[in-house]
């Protein structure tokens, strides 16, 4: 494979210094910056994420800061979720919606206060919808992207090595909350979540001169729990099927398609962009959705869209997949019309590789 | 440096076999996009560009199109550019600002007839941007991505090559001018245009499926050309003052700052975005601008900002450099402040590998 060559233009990130001393090996990018893809390998990273505690440099999820007496207004016209409930301490998955329902982003939202939150991305700019936005409608809203970049801390281990660094308290958080903990005098935004079944945090780091001393205090305290550099793991995020905006889910798609209705409670969503066509999409109901597959055998790398045919029409595709070793078949995530959602339905895929034969399941592996 | 991780997220485009079968050795990623960065050397392809006829995969340079009644008012609410001038043939260089006159990308804007546009965008997502403004203000427009990749033909032979494969009336086109143009059966816009001194053409290939038809007969065509797949030299674009949106400019630049003011007739591009605040801006001046800069001896990449600093203060900075074989030097682009912007002013730049002297220069090179 080619390798990545270096600009200004593809980020480097507060953590880059630890991600090179941990030896990457390989790199994606995401949000117009380096996100590492592999340590020692696909398979080591995903067995030792599965029983140890590893670190991420996520600072790729950037975030979109909105400030002001219109930042609730806006934050909701930009989601088909009620925010209603929403609270300071608690983060929302919200998927982010174009007029027509199809989806621009699925970040997860993070009420700081009543006229300030984050909302953490996926890879798109969402910054420059947001700020659309907010200038023709003339909110009276700052948005920016802020100085912060988030590190993940993912694994059974996590809660041992959180607690190591933050005080035991971290342990109390629950799933989709954060709160502040001391770290070297200062208060660090950390909340439990993070793009893994492993269970963790994320630390949402303000300011890139605080990245590398909480990357070595990290390494540092978890030395005996084994922890090491590592990165979201394709294998294991298939597993668990968690969606990647730009691979299972692009504009073309609304919410419902891709299995996020329960996020959606359009009806009570006033004033959300996109509210008429998700209202008439939750009515009717999507005709595809997201399934996971599995194929036996060897398969390419899922580096382009696999359209899962049939007689010649074209009755879904595949856009993530991977080797499993825990669950010895190739894990894969695709979109699949009504027709042949049902579990153990079998469809043909067309890989780069040639027809190739997948099953369609109902649920996920973990 | 590390590999690049195959994934949906990081398209392929219309042309990756060809790039593949070229030996394609390093990449970038660009609008979500693969980019070749490389295929024999840094300097082979430089040489090879400045000497022959290259073929270039840029898909990467993605289309917004703005199509409907209100396409027109649209466009010029994007860019403080006067379009009025503007007809169907035409490309226009136009830099896009927010409220604050912060660059959001600089693209190139085609007008295909009086209701539709596309925008050949830099690296960022400029169609969240459109649709958000669109949307809000109830535009009669609609704004999309369609299947249309361009294919660049640049070097010193481009006009002979393109000749070879559309009829010799392609060369009677004029510098951003473009034309319909048989291929196959086909029509096909082509552009003098692309991202090189060079001179050459852009191709705005439409259906991806049409991609690899128009690769093969360039290649077939240029053999005794010497032609090659290449790419983007970030030597010979620093050479020739080409920024790099992501690279020498940002949304905290204004566009006078880029060196862009003279696209800017901001007093007459009635409705454009940003409109308030570049008046000001034209007004005062700049107190820093783009400038060329050059280096003696070695140089890290420049894959980070670096800092120009006097006595502690921050008074510049250089976003991009590379080794120039032709000027035997090291050539930079950089922003300066105007304490510090005149022809041979030496300063103290502030790289991964320590501080090393520039000189400040009014002109590019070439």
């Amino acid at each position: 494979m080619a390798s990545i060559t270096p600009s200004r233009r593809v980020r480097r990130t507060p953590f880059s210094d630890g991600v090179e001393a941990a030896g990457v090996k390989g790199y994606t990018v995401y949000n117009h910056m380096l996100l590492a893809s592999v340590f020692r390998s696909a398979e080591e990273d995903y067995r030792h994420l599965k029983s140890a505690v590893q670190v991420w440099d996520v600072s790729c999820e950037r975030q979109v800061e909105l400030r002001g007496p219109d930042a609730g207004r806006l934050m909701q016209m930009l989601t088909p979720r009620d925010l209603r409930g929403m609270l300071p301490g608690m983060c929302y998955y919200v998927p982010v919606v174009d007029g027509t329902g199809g989806m621009l982003n699925d970040p997860v939202a993070l009420m700081l206060s009543d006229d300030r939150y984050w909302v953490s991305i996926a890879d798109s700019d969402l910054l420059l919808w947001i700020k659309g936005l907010a200038h023709a409608l003339y909110l009276d809203v700052i948005v920016d992207e802020p100085d912060v970049s988030p590190l993940a801390i993912q694994g059974p281990k996590a809660d041992e090595l959180a607690a190591r660094v933050f005080g035991d308290s971290v342990k109390d958080l629950r799933f989709f909350r954060y709160g502040y903990f001391n770290f070297q005098g200062q208060m660090m935004l950390v909340a439990r979540s993070g793009y893994s079944k492993q269970g963790g945090f994320e630390v949402y780091v303000e300011g890139s001169q605080n990245g590398m001393p909480l990357w070595n205090a990290l390494m540092e305290a978890g030395k005996d729990l084994d922890v090491h550099a590592g990165c979201p793991s394709a294998i294991e995020r298939i597993e668990g099927g968690l969606l990647s905006y730009g691979n299972d889910m692009t504009r073309d798609n609304t919410p419902h398609e891709c299995g996020l209705g329960k996020f959606c409670s359009t009806q009570a969503a006033i004033g959300c962009v996109g509210r008429d066509a998700l209202l008439r999409v939750a009515k009717e109901g999507p005709v595809k959705q997201i399934r996971a597959l599995s194929f036996e055998g060897d398969l390419p790398p899922c580096d382009r869209l696999w359209r899962i045919v049939e007689k010649g029409n074209v009755i879904g595709q595949v856009t993530s997949a991977a080797k499993s070793p825990d669950f010895d078949t190739n894990v894969a995530i695709g979109m699949v019309r009504m027709t042949h959602w049902n579990e153990g339905t079998k469809v043909q895929v067309d890989t780069q590789d040639g027809l190739r034969t997948a099953t369609v399941h109902e649920k996920f592996w973990i």
